[in-house]
């Protein structure tokens, strides 16, 4: 039966992996997009259209290639119409991940389990919408019934944290929720952000700046502030990489070109770029931190629709550069400037794994086991080919067992039936290899890894707010 | 056994889906190299080697892998000679679609299950050709039985598409055979083709061209004359893609040069393929024409071979440039200035599958349900690993139930047991997610899906001919 | 079991095709790294340490990627405390064919079945060293008790072949032990290795060597003598590849300037290479040589590393540089200049298994069959997924039949269980598509198939020492 117990789980030893070792482990939800606005004020929604619908630009992409109209995906139509044709998109999707996680979530958290198709719409609407009115639905409510033991949002430098702290301060929640440190406009000098997004920077650090000098120490300011908020992770998208050397005094006159609005060259802006990863990168090793790459994704390709709707709707597609000489160069430039903070990689596009599983392996340290990362199948990959592949080609090329398992990468707070299907997936994959007779029968250590990849490995390697580290294997 | 009725099909739900459900629908080939005079004039072959060494530079190329002769494969040996150097090959293929093939014509056209070997050589050569003496075995007869409703050609502009008018006038045959449209050589204007077909243009059109307007207009009573002719489809391969924009005044000048036969830079070649890809994408759209878009080849890499042999021998291969940025400007650049017809595009590097997958979902439109399509494995793909390749990575990024399936490609008659190749995959494939419980055990939807994939998708997409489109689902 | 008889084979058929066919054949090592004077010598080991971590830097980069301090890895602590890192890695290595292959040379050489991890490294340890004391575990005894009749070495062309004399005079040793012509150096004009390398060809030809002809006979002189050695077979990192034609008047120039220590352009190192790769492919060609080509390594990408370290000691990567139309440009530029010799292609990147695999397709010839090959997965990709889709590209793009088979590339005697590895899963996957019924099941055909391919193809293929070839199938 679809989506029964031992969904995903072919052999007996996924199934003991499963249920005995990882089903019962909390989440460790170390990157995500949501608004920590939503957690303090534990949010309700008013619609199972607003939970699902609201701001997950994968399934208006579903909707889109299905030929539906905009009206009933970002405009003005009612919650039910949009669900309506939600539910029209469902039964063309199979093998999407969107069809697996969507079931997945309405059993979950709705503890429905029919099928997402037109004739049903109505009586999954009513039925979701009436159990969105109880506690067990809020946010919060969420958060707490999907142990989540942490969670990090994504920050812009300049944000002021209110809502971590007010969050930090309320008694009544327990759950970690820190920030993560995405300074993409400070180096993005070239894009309309870069001027409106600096005059923030100077006013939130009253600083004066200057030259590049100065400009670094005022990032140095809200690195620490980010610090004293609890933040121990950094999140970067490299979706241009070129090593590119100037010295500071150089890149003062190209920051002050991009203050001025004048016009740079591509080696500027590469140049500015590489000196500020350089710069972050001596100050996560520092700190302790998490650097995180996102590397091959190409945003706003329809023009159109970037006027009408904006960055972020849908309108993304994995990039075929070639980055591999310029990521080992910049990683490189790091380590010799200072050393490489612990670093996490993520690529979009799959035929980089190999790239990435060998060029990774290049630049490990004695200071933590598995210091560099490469990171779970994003974004376009999260679904079951995609994480096999991530999880294959890194145990391939790599050490699978010190691997710090899932990320979400989530805009919504449903979304934590993600980590479920990761699990299940590496539990069925390692349950795969024993069973072939690839691997020793020695549950001990299979049991140990799979918990590892699953929660310990994560709380380890991040090592951040209160959760309890003791209980690392 | 080898090629029983249940080949390919793995599981109880892969054997219902494809024998009940797909085994008896018809075939709707829109996309193939065949030759409608053959058709008009109900060409019978000589011999199997004609029928199958004629022209399939498929099979050539695997002969050379084995070291023949060119004498054996394009040269004068005797029809045996060659036949039997095909058999000596066949058993190095294995794991080769040509080895699956060849079995699957042989079995269906000739009813003769022997295995290709040099032992079996003399009887199949013998028993073959007697058949291909009967009607059944002439062109038509062959089209008939393979339950054939629809062929599309691939017709230059300046064809007189007098064997489309032929075979529609003839009664005797009521299988559609039309025209489409592929101008390549209308935009490669630095190649030695490019002079004497502009003569051609202008004979048939009449018409004195001396800007790029004037050119433009020529080609657009092309357009309207294959459009008469029943032409909803266009085809171009892409083997070189960059977008550079130009006026119209300074392309006039590019081809003036081009037509004084004077040398091009680079920059004039993308700006005119540009500028026809944005004019074709106009002239399409408003007709409710298909675009097909072929993309990631290199040919003709074998100058001695070229020298001797021609283009189109067996001596491409598979690219690997960067498209993804271009080819995303090019769509863009359609959509802002006119809008995007539906649109078909075929990758040859497997690698590239993520790009095209997820490229494409930033380019739908509700004017249609799957508007843009992820072309059918392709040519160097189009084998099981390819096919479910194909079949997955466009499930996982896009819609698998919108997909308008097997595209031939082919240049023989006798290769529509692809068809039956590629539905076998499709049965499997949902076959084996039902049986892993990945899926709904409803046999309803999926076997209405798997209908569609198989012929009702493309009927309805298309929308061309006289087939029926009532029985649409 | 784990490392049961039937590892790998999951099918009846696999188990006879590996057991019946397979596994009693002899080895032929056409391509390693191993040292002639260590043969010469009949080297015995110190500890399983030497052995296994004395220069394997695929195990070093494990242990790095384990945190593992370099004091234990190519530091000075004792061989205890490196074999217990070694153990402290490997079970987070599951997955990894370094798993694999270190319990299969376990089990094989030391007869020991115990898994390790850090409980067993003392016991393992020490029971390992002692029986490294006995003639059995000397290299000679390893490679004698491995069935192998033929090791190629790796040589630089100014190398004495000294051992290779040496072995072939010594009586008591009857394994052919051939040196294979490795004349990076002669190419590598801007690296600094070049003016020390190009003193030794002087001093070796005894030459005064003012032009680029003169270079090009000093290094024919070269070749002589290694064919008089027994040498067929040559083999080529193509790190850069660009296709740059100069004359021989230019690139006289461009050798003068590099003797020199001058500057040179990348044009001037490119069509330097080019020249050199058409002068080797006829010289190739003439003597009936085999031509390897490596293809898509970044090397030494971590610059500390290197500095301390020096190259080849695990900080090299998979690149993605884009090398399909120049390769395709070499390949026509040696076949238009005298003829292609039989030419091996390895790649590193698998993305670009699909250029690969048809851009040989193009430049096969009637002289051989399977005259040009898809090299064996190489380095990153010699573990079961990539083995098998090596294999299975090979298979969909061209003639498995004709596979030459494993390429160990190995540094270590106790490499040879990756012979037995390989054929398992050559076995394992043609029996699986038999018992799909995808193949006939014809034993005869495909048992001779899976023989070609694990051991007569490559007698056949290099025609080279005293191997036995009337053996061949």
């Amino acid at each position: 039966m679809f989506l029964n117990k031992d969904f995903l789980l072919k052999t007996e030893t996924a199934k003991t992996l499963y249920h005995d070792y990882m089903a019962d482990l909390p989440i460790y939800d170390y990157h995500c997009h949501i608004d920590p606005k939503e957690i303090y004020e534990n949010k309700k929604y008013d619609s199972i259209t607003e939970a699902w619908l609201g701001g997950d630009h994968y399934k208006w992409r579903a909707m889109r290639s299905n030929g539906i109209e905009e009206k009933f995906i970002t405009g003005d139509a009612s919650d039910y119409e949009k669900f309506e044709k939600w539910c029209e998109t469902m039964p063309y999707a199979i093998g999407n991940p969107l069809f697996h996680w969507s079931h997945l979530e309405l059993k979950k958290y709705f503890n429905d389990e029919r099928i997402l198709k037109p004739e049903n719409a109505k009586a999954i609407f009513d039925d979701a919408n009436a159990l969105l009115e109880g506690e067990e639905l809020s946010v919060r409510g969420i958060i707490k019934q999907s142990n989540v033991k942490l969670i990090c949002t994504t920050d812009d430098p300049v944000d002021s944290l209110e809502y971590h702290e007010k969050i930090k301060a309320d008694e009544a929640f327990d759950v970690d929720v820190l920030p993560a440190f995405r300074p993409d406009k400070s180096f993005l000098i070239a894009k309309e952000t870069f001027k409106p997004w600096f005059s923030k920077l100077q006013a939130v650090t009253d600083f004066d700046i200057q030259t590049f000098e100065d400009y670094l120490k005022a990032l140095e300011i809200r690195i620490d502030f980010f610090h004293d908020h609890g933040c121990r992770l950094s999140d970067h998208a490299l979706d241009q990489l070129a090593y590119v050397s100037m010295s500071n005094a150089e890149l003062s006159v190209v920051l002050q070109k991009a203050i001025n609005g004048d016009a740079l060259s591509v080696e500027e802006e590469n140049a500015f770029i590489t000196a500020m990863m350089i710069f972050y990168g001596e100050m996560y090793e520092k700190r302790g931190w998490v650097m995180q790459l996102h590397i091959g994704t190409m945003r706003n390709m329809n023009s159109k629709m970037m006027a009408s709707l904006g960055a972020d709707t849908g309108f993304d597609a994995v990039a075929d550069m070639q980055f591999a000489d310029e990521l080992a160069k910049l990683l490189d430039g790091i380590l010799n400037h200072s050393n490489l903070p612990k670093t996490v990689i993520y690529n979009l596009n799959p035929k980089d794994n190999y790239v990435l599983g060998t060029l990774m392996g290049c630049f490990q340290g004695p200071e933590y086991a598995g210091k560099i990362q490469f990171g779970s199948a994003w974004w376009f990959n999260d679904h079951i080919p995609g994480m096999e592949k991530q999880l294959t080609d890194l145990a391939s090329l790599g050490l699978l067992g010190r691997f710090i398992g899932m990320t979400t990468d989530s805009r919504s707070f449903l979304s934590y039936t993600r980590h479920d299907y990761f699990r299940r997936i590496v539990a069925n994959l390692i349950g795969t290899w024993v069973e072939e007779d690839l691997l020793p029968h020695d549950m001990d250590m299979l049991g140990q890894m799979a918990q590892n990849i699953a929660y310990y490995n994560a709380v380890k390697y991040f090592n951040m707010g209160s959760v309890d580290r003791q209980l690392e294997k």
